[in-house]
């Protein structure tokens, strides 16, 4: 029996905007990342965010990004470990606060944007992360890419990590991303997506654009919430994944 | 056997900026009431002033404020009822973040200048402000002035209030402090400051700027602890209540 | 022969957000006020949104508003009369950086929300801000509501103040708006919207709610450049007064 | 003859935040740099700081930063050249309202902390800066490390370039600062700082850290207003450059 996570993120209003969510995303997914008010998200959104995961089922995880909101937490910036350490015990307890105040746990943490990023890559940065992540809560499960520097600080700190991958993301024959600045970074043929999503799932194992066979762990997939066909993909997969006997939670 | 607390703001520093504030003073105060990042502090600032807290054996509250770090949270803001328990919720949960780390736990909540003085009079905002305490944890205890509606609002909820005097302010008849527009709403000789603090620890009471008794409960006193003085006061209060035999401590 | 000057806010867009603005407004109004960033607004929208009203040949205001993005500027800051006009020269300043690099000459200044409702009320906050815009130029013009303390402070300080009315709310029988908090404040019946406009521009007259005639300038009319009949209403305005040979430009 | 003017940061405190800034320090440079309000500064101080120049004789600059308070613009954020282009524009902008109200004129431009560095190295950043300058107005000064980056593109867009040199740093054979992560990258010795720049202004040389003679532009020396020693330094190297019958002043 095999079995994978769908997570979303939300909460990336902020003030008198919103981004274009839709709540209906939350029929499809597992596991919600909520902002926390520094690339996006504000404590009003936070409170209403955490309301309508908590109404719909879906279990909650903090969703910290860099200071920078006009960036959107995109614009890598160089911090040292113990600045991410600070930000990321911040944002976790302030979405924590939302979370208290309706008896409700935390399931998971996952770095937004440039964060997710640079932790992905740099270890002390992902050791620094994934300590934050531990000295709130051991019970805490660390969200990171596949096979990155950030799922192994997660584990060498001693926590749970979900290795997360992506449906419409091309991979490298080193088990790493397509750049998005390659012309065939994306996957947009959504038969294909679902095809690399179940291999991974069942298989372990993603098809490089090397044409090689790499081994992948595959706990939790990506969905995205906002974007036209977002809501029909998460609808599809979600779909494809039940016929396909995959058990959607996250066991790890 | 007679008791008082007193409580101090700390950890009003912010990125680059220190303010002058001496951490001698923690060897005289009981209570800290910590910045938590949107009238002054940063997650920096935060750790290690809970650090700093915790050394010195000082109980450790959230020192909430309006998101104005320019104007130093000082200035009102006309937000509703749900935006400040919104913002109240954000900022203790940030701050009990990196208790969490510590495995240190809170102690009381004080909002901060504007918040503080906003809140003493409107009876909504403060029910706001004491059901956001109280929903994130019923055994914090909230600091607002003696006598006012946050005190009232606390009680009303359910949660401990701790009823703040102050010792270099002057007291109208209704038991209100005398607005520092006026010439003499502050007190400056020291002998006069302690002997009103002792008055209201011991008797209950203050004398008025209209000479009338006032009737007044004085749970925590409030100490400064930037400015020239602050310090030698600070000492000097701590020793005179010492020698009249007055515990230095929170009990409600 | 009449004229007014049909003016529209611009720019609200932050970062990785886009309020519903829809450009093809620009094809109904004579001035942009264009948000520099305090309450609205950044670097990147303000520069397209300079060369935007360009192209369009509408001429530009700045817009300048309270310190809080996540309120959009539309809650009362009570800020001095100092900090009013620091705040107004810093935003002003700003916007005529983008406006300089296109060779491009400021028409207006119009100040946004609460500081806009703050100044119609407070004469000093007002003279603040009209001596703010006089100091960076005198042949600025200041929009203000009509007949408010604003554009009153903007005549006393030597600048060619517009007084600005609204096509969908209703008035008071002492020239103010119908406060919002009043059923019956807005006007939702397009004719009746219109022909408000009309005799306000042809006769300087409006009829309260208390049914009196009330004397008014009408120099600009406030144009809402969001919501989901906005344009159709602004082609419908620009398309009556045009019939009614009412020149639209902003004649002071 | 020879001539090199002295630069100084200046009005980088924040809200109820003063830096150890020395009024004194105007009466030995010639140019202030001026905060704009992204990594330091505000409307407030921004007015007070312009006056003060103002009032000592000192000319004026724009010091833009990257927008982060809490790191003080030190941090490097990896922004796009048009992000760049814009936040300068916008940040000489403010400043210029507040000269402008001042009838004031701005001499230069000179880029903040990781800005300064990131444009000393990157050409794209560099050309996107200097043609903002360029821009605004094509008679504002460029003030950059001396033989960097942005020194080239100031000169390439058609503005004057200031080159300039630091008195307590050493040079490395290339023309470059030696990195502080250098032991030897600081000059302690004041006799040693000053000998140094003597000879960058008289002979247009630097002896590098390698004991090599390298050429340099000279036209500007940073000088710290801030820290222990700055202002007995500021005063000696004014006198010494005197003595040596050399004028300090900014002529390019």
């Amino acid at each position: 029996m095999f079995n994978v996570d769908l997570n979303c993120d939300l909460g990336e209003s902020f003030g008198p905007y919103k981004l274009s969510e839709q709540q209906e995303i939350l029929k499809y997914v597992t596991s919600a990342n909520i902002a926390c008010g520094f690339h996006a998200g504000d404590p009003r959104v936070m409170r209403e965010t955490v309301e309508l995961a908590i109404k719909h089922g879906v279990k909650i995880g903090a969703h910290p990004g860099l200071p920078d909101l006009n960036g959107f937490g995109r614009r890598e910036i160089k911090i040292t470990a113990q600045e991410a350490y600070d930000m990321v015990v911040y944002q976790i307890g302030a979405l924590q606060g939302f979370l208290s105040t309706c008896n409700e746990t935390m399931q998971h943490v996952k770095p937004h944007g440039a964060l997710y990023n640079m932790a992905a890559r740099d270890p002390k940065l992902a050791e620094a992360i994934a300590q934050a992540v531990y000295d709130i809560s051991p019970s805490l499960i660390l969200f990171g890419l596949a096979g990155s520097e950030l799922t192994k600080a997660g584990e060498k700190v001693g926590l749970r990590s979900a290795h997360e991958v992506f449906a419409d993301r091309t991979y490298q024959s080193d088990g790493m991303l397509t750049s998005r600045s390659q012309s065939d970074a994306l996957i947009t043929d959504q038969e294909h997506s679902v095809s690399q999503v179940v291999k991974m799932v069942t298989e372990g194992k993603v098809t490089s654009q090397q044409n090689t066979e790499v081994s992948l762990k595959a706990d939790t997939i990506c969905i995205h919430g906002d974007g036209e066909h977002a809501l029909a993909f998460a609808k599809y997969i979600h779909e494809t994944l039940k016929k396909q006997n995959i058990t959607i939670s996250l066991i790890i």
